[in-house]
């Protein structure tokens, strides 16, 4: 319950990993030996949560190709209760909301234990994709039958490049239920320090606490999973971008940027005072880019501040 | 002559101060106490040289208001030439050339002293703006009559994060002699960033040396100057605009700000092989602004790597 606990009491300085379930067409045998790696390789990070995206053809929100086929992957949920064994590890489980019916969506949550479960609701990428169960309408659901399970939004720094209004849309969503917010990939600092800055003091000026922002960071290992981010929507400073494609080792070159730009969103969350998280998405299925993600969650472990520093020392 | 072997050996790490000139109403004895104010001020500072800026009225490039009216500034090189004694430190006189009618301009020229002035030469701040002489011609003069006074050019991020071309301008520029470029105020580091990344990597391939960039810092002590460095066509990212906003001191935290973005840069261009200068300015007329900047100065100074390091710290 420490992750809950940090996220009501705006503590936040807690750290989650986040996957990707398997492909549809993966075997069962398959899908039990990825879930079996997997949890191994978490298990020594102690990590206080970790994430499990849904995940939905965007095809529609960008009509430009994307660089990797779209492979439908298993429901987060059902790979979750079938195969996934994380102990007691906090999970926060998206959901991409229009995909479900609203009795099926209903019933999901009414199963969620909120000791071990989150969820973070993701509406539909555009506004011509027809949908099952709005976001509005998923938020009312969860605000009437299961209001004790936590509830993230996800905040989108680049938007408030282009709109300058998402400090507003997060502070709907908190109204809407929301205690937590988690970024996509951050590549541009300056863009997430924007939203940050714009959200404390709109809160300020209202009088509401902030909520806490987990800033998603991952490692990249070759120019084509950049390419894959940018058409995610994700904005890649030019000079981050050069970086990437002229270095002798891409993956080493992005472990560091994610490094420094996380460290730098860290000192600045805790000086504005703004509760956050870390977040790290393993976005490529190469074990090389897995290793190094784990190995990034490790290193920004040890940034955090956590009550029990000096125990883990002495230990 | 360091100043100008340090541009034309490539090594860079050199320290420029930059001053507007009085107003034109100044009576001389104004001028004259201004002038003497000024170089006693920056006598300690050891700069490794000064810029006189050349203000011209730019309202036909910003439709909007100006945040402080346009008030006429003497001609930097009557100025210099008239008022302000600064011994043997390099002046680097900017000209808006369109200013100037050719004989004028190839006059001024012909007078200087390369082992004493370098310049600056500014084109016309729109295309609608009539001109005396443009920018190519100023050049051209220049290469004909005087191709020992160094040449540098402006620099702005600002368009380089608008139309991605700011990199091929700078290199026809050095084509046309520049061999410094001298950049607006910097509030964007990341824009800052992605121009001389862009930069770096079109020398590389064309295989041409990369020229000094000198990065323009000011300190910004109220919201008022903040408005005015916008109009200017400064980009100041949501984020430092708050923090100035609310702070409880501007003047400290642009301050704070400023050294932070220096380091930033610094840092960068020392990692990616591109030789730089620092340039501190003095934005306002206020004596605590005008303080804090040269303070401003000082801290960078120390930042910078010299030979003479360690014979200034037993000296």
């Amino acid at each position: 319950m420490e992750l809950q606990r940090r996220i009501i009491d705006g503590e936040g300085e807690f750290l989650l990993f986040a996957l990707t379930p398997p492909r549809q067409t993966a075997s069962e045998e398959k899908a039990q030996e990825i879930a079996d790696v997997t949890a191994q390789r978490l298990q020594p990070l102690g990590v206080d949560g970790l994430i499990l995206y849904d995940i939905d053809d965007e095809s529609d929100r960008n009509p430009e190709e994307r660089p990797f086929p779209f492979l439908p992957t298993m429901d987060p949920a059902d790979y979750l209760s079938r195969y996934f064994d994380v102990g007691n590890t906090p999970v926060v489980v998206y959901r991409a909301v229009g995909k479900y019916a609203e009795p099926d969506f209903a019933a999901w949550l009414q199963a969620q234990e909120p000791e071990r479960r989150l969820s973070v609701f993701v509406g539909a990428a555009s506004r011509d994709t027809p949908v099952a169960t709005s976001l509005g309408r998923a938020q009312e659901l969860r605000a009437r039958n299961r209001p004790d399970l936590l509830l993230g939004g996800v905040a989108i720094p680049e938007r408030h490049a282009r709109n300058g209004d998402e400090h507003l849309r997060l502070l709907r969503k908190q109204e809407a239920g929301c205690s937590f917010f988690v970024t996509q990939v951050v590549y541009d600092v300056t863009a997430a320090k924007n939203l940050v800055s714009d959200y404390r003091y709109e809160c300020r000026a209202r009088g509401v606490p902030p909520a806490s922002i987990v800033f998603t960071f991952s490692v990249c290992g070759s120019t084509k999973t950049l390419e894959f981010l940018r058409w995610l929507g994700v904005d890649v400073p030019r000079w981050i971008e050069n970086e990437l494609r002229y270095a002798d080792d891409t993956l080493e070159a992005s472990f560091e940027y994610a490094l420094a730009a996380a460290r730098e969103l860290i000192t600045y969350c805790r000086r504005l005072g703004v509760p956050f998280g870390i977040n790290v998405e393993s976005v490529s299925i190469r074990r090389a880019e897995i290793e190094a993600s784990v190995e990034l969650a490790a290193r920004l472990r040890d940034e955090l501040h956590r009550p029990d520093d000096g125990a883990r020392l002495t230990r």
